[in-house]
C-alpha cells in the first residue's frame, strides 16, 4: 500500500509470505509495517480448512469421478488443509492415514481416528496421495514408485514443489495428457499413476473456492491495509504483526447474516466478569 | 514452585487463572515468572476438546439415561469446549444449537452445520441445556421458566457460576434429590427440570476424565515447573509466558507411542526450505 | 429377453417398474416371469444410497458452486436416495431438514438426527430443496412462491414429475437460462428460483454415476437375465420375483477385490449353527 | 398366547428364534400361527441399530473408561448391530475395523469407511475387540493367545456364545475379578486381557437399553399379539409371518410425537400415482 508515491505498509495473505516476512524484520531489513493476515483466525480457520473441505471433493470428482466409499487416502500434513480434506475424505466413506512432522498435529490426527504413518508404508496400498504439507518434496520417485497402478497424486498444500515432479519428467516414464489438468504418468510396465494439475493446487487449479469464502479472506485483507493506511504515526513499527483480533471479529461479524445466525450478547455484569468489554475483542490475541 | 524457600515461578491451568495473572502483570504486582499453560496447544485442544467430546456423553448417560439420537440440544458456547460438546452430540444423532458472543466462534459454528440462535429462542423445544462458556449466568431464571417438563440442564464450562443457581433456590420450587448428583426442581405447575451436580462441572462430577489426556496436561505442567527451575537467570522476567512451543512438540511425541503413530521427518532440505531445525518446533508460537 | 423368438423374462431395475408388474400380475395379465432387480439389497442399498450420496455433491458443486457449510438444506423423502442425500449434506456442514410420509421413514430420520417437518413449514427459510420422493408434484408452486430470493431447487427422485413444472411455466414468471441444466425462474418481484436440469434427475443430468456402483447394478441386471435363461421350466411362473439372495451375494462378492477387503469362513460347527450353508445364501430372502 | 387355555398364536421378538420357528414350520410341526416380530423394520432398524449405537459407548464407559479416540477397535458382525456399534465408535474417533461372513454386508462396511478383513489378520493390533455376529466361537483361543496386553473383548450379539470362553476357563489362565461385570484372564507371561460381563451381552449387562427403543419394540410386540387374537379364522395359517407392514408404520407413527417430527401426507393425486392408500401402508411389505 503506498501514500503519495511512498509505501506506507504490507499486509500479506499466502502461507510462505510471513515466514519471509519475519526473516526480513528479524535482519532488520524489514521497511515499512507489515500485518500477517495468514495467521489471522479468519484466514486459517476458513480459507484453509473449510474451504479446502469443500474444494477437495469438487476437484477429485471433476477430474477423475473417483468415488470416496471405501477408497484408501493418504493426506500428507495435518495443519489447516489437512485436516479440511481429511474431515471431508472420512466423511464420504474413505479410509484416510495421515503422514506428519509435527507431533501435535500427529496427535490432533490419532485423536480425530485417523492413523499417522510415514507416506513409505501405505503408499503401495493406497488410491489417492493428497499433499498438505507447505513443504518441498514430500512426494518423490521412491514413493511413486510405489504406488499402484491409477494411484490419483494431487497437492492441496502450496505453489507446485510438494511433489517432486522433476524426478518423474525423466525420459523412462511417458506422459500422456488424458484430459484438462489430467496427466498419466506411465511406467515402464504400463503402471499409469494418475497426476491433477501437474502438481499445482488443485483447489485452484481444477476446483472452485467457495465465494463465501473469498469474501471472509478479502474483507479481512482490505481491513488490514484500512488499518495500516490510518494507522496514527508509531501505533506500527517496521514490524510484522497479527491482525487486531477485533478486526478478525468484525469480519466474521459481517459473514454471519447468510446464515441467519443470532449472536447473544453480553450483559453489563458477564462483561466485567470476563474482565472484557462487551464488544469484544472476546478473546485473547494468541486464541486460534 | 519454591527453592529454598523462595518463590522461584508459577504455571497455571485452569481457564480462569490466566486472565488474573495478566491482570496482576499489567499492574506490575505479579512477583514472579508465570507460565500459562492453560492457552498450551495440548491444554486447549486436548483437554477441552477430546476430553470433553468423551465426558460429555459418559457424564449424560451416567446420570439420565437419556437416549441421544434425535434429541434437540442447545450447547452454550462454542469454544473448545463446546467444540468437543457439539461434536460428539451430532455424532450421536443429536440436533445440535449453538449461542455464542464471539462471532468468529459463531461462524465456525455455523460452518460446522450448527444453528446458531439465543438461548431465549430454543429453550422452549430443547431437550438438553448444556452450558461451555467460561461465563457466569448464562442460564438464568428467565431460561429455566421456559424450559419444557423434563428438560435436562448441566454445566461443561467451568466452575458453579453457568447457571444461575440462586434464582431457582427459591420458595416456590422445590428441589427433590432423585439420585446421585441429579436433582429435580420442580415448579408449582409441576414441571421438572432436571439439574445434573448442581450446577456443577458434569465431566468432574458425573463422569471421568480419560487418564490419556490427564497424562498431556499433567506432562505439560510437570514440564513448565522444570523450565522455571532450570531456566537461567534472566530467561524469564515478572510476566506471564505461553509454554515454550518446544515443549509444547515434547509432550505431544511422548504420547503418540500408544497410537502406534509413526511420525515423518524432515529431510536437511525440508527444513531449511522452511526455515526451521529438523527436531522443530515446527509451528511459531501463535500456532494452535 | 428372447429366446427363438419368444418372450423368456423380464428383469426391470428402475423404481416404477416393479409396481408396475405387481399390478401385472394380481391381474393375471403377466405373460412372463419378471425378475424385481430393483429391490435386491445391491440395488436398493448400493445403487439408491451410495450412489446419491456421492453424486449429488458432484451435481450441486457443478451447476452451482454452492458451500455446503452452514447451508439450510430440506429433502424430500427419506427411503433410499433420501437417506443418501442427507447423509453427505450433513457430513458435509450442512443443516438438513427431512419430509416424510411414511412413519417408519420418518422415525429413521429422526434417529438419525434430522428435524422431520414439513416443506411448508420450512421451505421460507431453506437454501436447496431436494425431491427424493418417488412421486409426483411433491414440489408445487404454493412452495416455490415462498422460497427465498437464490433457493435452489433440484430432483434427486425419479422422473421428472417431482417438481410441479407446469405450475412454473406461466406467462408472469420468466425463465432465464443461465448455464448448462441452470434455469433461473424469475418471480415479478424479481426473486430468482435457482431450477436444475429443468426437474430431471440430477445424478444423471449434472453429475455421474460412479462406475463401480454401475457395475453392480449392471452384473445384478445381467445375473437375474442369466437365471430367467437358464431356469428349469416351472421354476418361475407367470409371476414377480425378488433377486434370489444368493445371486444378491454373489454380486456383492465380485466386488470386494478392489477394496482388498478379506471375507471370514464360516466353520462347519458354526454353519450348523446357524442352519445355513457354507458358502450362503446367508441370510433369509427379506433380509434387507 | 393361550384363548381359553389353548394356545391361539407365537409372537418371537429375538434373533435366534424366527430360525427356529421356521424349521418347525418346514417340518409341519408348527401348531399355531407365528408372527415373526424380529425382522419388523422397528425392530431391526430401531432396536438393534440405534439402540446398539447407543448402549455400547455407555456399556465401555461404564466397566473400562476407556477414551475412544485414535482406539484400534475390530467389530466382527456387520448386520445392524454392528453398523450401528461401528457408526458410534466412528463418530467418536475410533479407528474400526470389520469382519464378515456375509458378501453384502462386507460390501456396505467397505462403502461406509471400513476396511474389512479377519479377526487373525487384525487381532494382534487391535485395542477392543466386539462380536455381533449372532454366531458362536467367533473369537477363540487362537485370536486371545494373540491379543496385546491390556485388549478389551465384549459381545454386543446374542447370548454368551459368541466368544469361546471354555478356551479360557483352563488351568494356566488366571482369572480376576476386577470390578462388577469386569474380569482379567491373566496368560502365564503376565498379558491380561480384559473381558466384560463374562462374554454375555454388554448392553444388557453393563449398560441400559434406552426406553424409547423399548417402547417400540413392545408395542410391535403387543401389536402383534393382539392380531393373532382378533384376526378371523383362517387369517393365518400354521406358519410364520412377518409383521403386517401397516403396524409397523404404526408403532413407528406413534413414536414421532417425541421428537415434535410432523408427518406429510399425500394428496388423492399422489396416492393414485403411488397405486397406494392415503392411508398407508406405504411401502411393501418386503421393503426395509
Amino acid at each position: 500500500m503506498t501514500s503519495g508515491g511512498a509505501l506506507i505498509g504490507v499486509s500479506v495473505l499466502t502461507a510462505g509470505s510471513p515466514t519471509w516476512l519475519y526473516q526480513l524484520s528479524k535482519t532488520g531489513r524489514l521497511c515499512v509495517p507489515a500485518i500477517n493476515v495468514n495467521d489471522s483466525v479468519t484466514k486459517q480457520k476458513f480459507d484453509n480448512l473449510y474451504c479446502c473441505k469443500e474444494s477437495l471433493l469438487k476437484g477429485l470428482k471433476r477430474t477423475t469421478d473417483v468415488m470416496f466409499g471405501g477408497k484408501q487416502v493418504v493426506v500428507c500434513g495435518y495443519g489447516g488443509v489437512g485436516k479440511g480434506c481429511c474431515a471431508s475424505l472420512k466423511a464420504m466413506g474413505a479410509i484416510v492415514y495421515v503422514t506428519e512432522v509435527d507431533p501435535i498435529c500427529a496427535l490432533q490426527a490419532c485423536m480425530d481416528g485417523f492413523r499417522v504413518t510415514t507416506l513409505c508404508e501405505v503408499v503401495k496400498q493406497v488410491d489417492v496421495v493428497i499433499t498438505c504439507t507447505g513443504n518441498k518434496s514430500v512426494v518423490r520417485r521412491e514413493h511413486l514408485d510405489r504406488m499402484k497402478n491409477g494411484c490419483i497424486v494431487c497437492n492441496m498444500g502450496h505453489s507446485n514443489t510438494e511433489i517432486d515432479l522433476e524426478s518423474i519428467r525423466t525420459a523412462e516414464l511417458r506422459w500422456e495428457h488424458v484430459r484438462t489438468q489430467v496427466h498419466h504418468v506411465i511406467w515402464p510396465d504400463g503402471k499409469r499413476v494418475v497426476l491433477l494439475a501437474e502438481g499445482r493446487l488443485l483447489n485452484l487449479s481444477c476446483s472452485t473456492v467457495p465465494s463465501f469464502v473469498l469474501s471472509i479472506t478479502a474483507a479481512t485483507q482490505a481491513l488490514a491495509l484500512i488499518e495500516l493506511f490510518n494507522a496514527p504515526e508509531g501505533r506500527y513499527k517496521h514490524d510484522v504483526y497479527l491482525l487486531p483480533k477485533k478486526m478478525d471479529e468484525y469480519v466474521a461479524s459481517l459473514h454471519l447474516s447468510i446464515f441467519d445466525a443470532h449472536l447473544s450478547e453480553l450483559t453489563d455484569d458477564q462483561a466485567k466478569y470476563l474482565g472484557i468489554k462487551k464488544q469484544g475483542p472476546f478473546k485473547p490475541t494468541y486464541y486460534r
